[in-house]
């Protein structure tokens, strides 16, 4: 008789995206004059630059004839764009990454969520609060974690809150952590570690045995040129971190499909017997048995946001939804708001205005305003009391929210 | 401190195409004028066909302008593409197949391998013996198995050998399992399963509350018309199967990337405490939290494989690589070699000439021919005195292999 994996019961049902495509759906439904606008979830709506639809479309010409098809690739990705990768993303900023510790993917999504099923299930896992949802939704289904409890915390997992009254900046935990999770710049509050602040995680790593897993999806939004974009710029970072990195969000890729993941060969967990393995073999045996690989023309199109004209177009692009989030921040402040982030990376952080939660807020500026916004109760306990706007979409639409929240009373 | 996945370190260091990967290049480094003919891993040759070029091409253009671009698609696939499958997979051969019981993929090795997740560690898992490496080895990392041990087998699984003793139709397993692996046509044996068998199986995992995880990867192969292409053309697999298909072997896509996994809301398994859960939804928040879905262009190109012309070319290609393994069956016979499969899958299945292992086997045909192969052993104990060859490839070098084949003495 075949038995489920009962730690995905423990998952809360209501899905926080779906949740809020359920309350628009019922918006639009009830009011169809109204025009919404979409500042909720961080998908980008610029096109692909000229530079990568030409090379996109150039690598299926290819894959139609005899002398340029391309069958399976390597799992961990084409040379040709794990070379760029390393030279642009790396190299260029005084780090030396060798081939075989990139491992080319179809999205941090999934590396993100994958990456937990190399470490015992009985790790620790350390949480950032308000938190992406995967990190922990896939700790969940793999049973590393009990029941959630009435405040919406999951047994076993440690949480580390990051809210205004410590300036979005995680305490080190003062329970015991095997695996901490860090996104830098901040899905959802915005923020962007310092080399200061990740020093002293990494730091805290070494000390304890710890593994960092470093999420830089957001990395091309960081304007502050003192920050670094990458973990491994940070002083022994290579004996203990993993860095996700994605094309998603540096170059409009949510549709078309590319990331890749960071393991050097110094990292390394213990067996129980005090035996220590490094990760980057145990990653690749992953990605070789579960994985098989990128599309060759979704690689090629990837490969070409590092060309001259693909990195000019794909920054234009960058600049772009960076002058909208500067137009939100201010035209909330404006507004009477107080807002973080969205200075280094495409997310502002408000504060719901005093008395009304996370989700009353999303009602309200909905119902008011016809924007639809992500409640930050939906990221984790810490985040009730907050609300994310994205800064992807167009100026037009951008000036317009801002415009009708600017006429919505603040409470 | 950190721990790793110990279940990792149960798995066989030599994985299959990377040691017969290393043994050819070895063999053309001592050998520099050699010709060496690949018909070793399952990979297509041939072109994408021009319908799917233009297709994709078109749809990398869409993403280029503001009104085409796609971001993030629904992580189960687009309407465009589903509706198709279940229009020409499936209604066409009388089954009917619901939007949401169909899951778009980056390929039939992901899903295949990401299927035990949903399940109970302490499922016990039967597998075929020869088998697709992946069925196994992602249940090994899942911990669902003990060491491997002398004869190469894993504790806890339950194998059921599949040879020309019982004519590849492995028996109905006398002891206990909760989730049954099937593939057919099959990997790597060639064999396709009839109604009847199939319908065993069905009637088998109702009784015993088993899953049936059914692959069929290589159903576009199948030239007899008596043979089922879905299991769910057999009365009652709707309540204990889940089926894997691929656009790779049924049109070229091998390095492009989309497969697609039906689970219908029938099939269910339990909790410990004896309630029934259906696997769509299991599956559905598996897929949704771990995967971002298919890249936009690929969708559109896997779209066009349905399209007349689409269907007409890829049928074309098809058709040519079953007449390399008519000229694979018929060679080898002549040669005096014992061959099965080839008739209704792009795989040969040969018995190894009398008392040669299948890698001896290898090194001779490797040696002697210049034609690689995938040796029986490497797909489990029982295919050890067997070996594949696969029709992949072109006319050209199916026939010169055939020839250096025929000039080779069978002992």
């Amino acid at each position: 008789m075949a038995r489920i994996n009962e730690n995905y019961l423990k998952l809360k049902a209501g899905y926080l995206f779906p949740e809020i495509g359920r309350r628009v759906t019922a918006f639009q439904k009830a009011n169809p004059e109204a025009k919404v606008i979409k500042l909720g979830i961080g998908d980008v709506t610029r096109p692909l630059v000229p530079a990568v639809v030409a090379a996109m479309r150039a690598a299926v010409d290819e894959m139609g004839t005899d002398a340029g098809f391309r069958g399976y690739g390597p799992e961990q990705g084409h040379d040709f764009l794990i070379d760029l990768i390393r030279e642009h993303d790396f190299a260029k900023r005084g780090v030396a990454i060798a081939r075989d510790e990139i491992f080319v993917s179809d999205g941090s999504k999934c590396d993100s969520a994958n990456i937990q099923e190399i470490f015992a299930t009985d790790n620790v896992i350390a949480l950032t609060d308000p938190v992406y949802p995967v990190y922990l939704d896939s700790n969940v289904m793999a049973g590393r974690t009990g029941a959630a409890g009435e405040d919406g915390r999951y047994a076993g997992i440690v949480y580390m809150p990051t809210t205004a009254e410590n300036d979005f900046t995680p305490e080190l935990p003062e329970q015991h952590a095997d695996v901490i999770y860090l996104c830098s710049p901040n899905n959802p509050t915005g923020a962007a570690a310092t080399r200061a602040q990740l020093q002293r995680w990494v730091d805290h790593a070494r000390k304890t045995g710890a593994v960092i897993l470093f999420d830089a999806a957001y990395e091309a939004y960081i304007a502050d040129p003192s920050l670094p974009h990458s973990i491994f710029e940070i002083e022994g970072a290579r004996e203990v971190a993993i860095e996700f990195r994605s094309f998603s969000k540096t170059a409009g890729f949510t549709g078309t499909r590319c990331a890749y993941t960071v393991v050097p060969k110094e990292v390394t967990a213990q067996t129980g017997a005090g035996e220590r393995v490094p990760l980057n073999g145990l990653w690749n045996r992953r990605h070789t048995t579960k994985f098989n690989g990128v599309s060759y023309p979704v690689q090629r199109a990837a490969a070409a946001t590092f060309s001259p004209d693909g990195h000019r177009q794909t920054r234009e692009i960058i600049a772009f939804y960076m002058e909208n989030a500067r137009l939100i921040r201010e035209g909330l402040t404006r507004a009477g708001y107080t807002v973080y982030g969205g200075q280094n990376a495409p997310y502002i952080w408000l504060r719901t205005p005093a008395g009304s939660s996370s989700w009353e807020f999303f009602d309200r500026l909905l119902g008011s305003a016809h924007v639809v916004g992500t409640p930050g109760s939906g990221f984790g306990p810490s985040g009730e009391g907050y609300f994310r706007l994205s800064a992807f979409n167009s100026r037009g639409n951008v000036e317009e929210a801002i415009e009708r929240i600017g006429r919505m009373p603040t409470s």
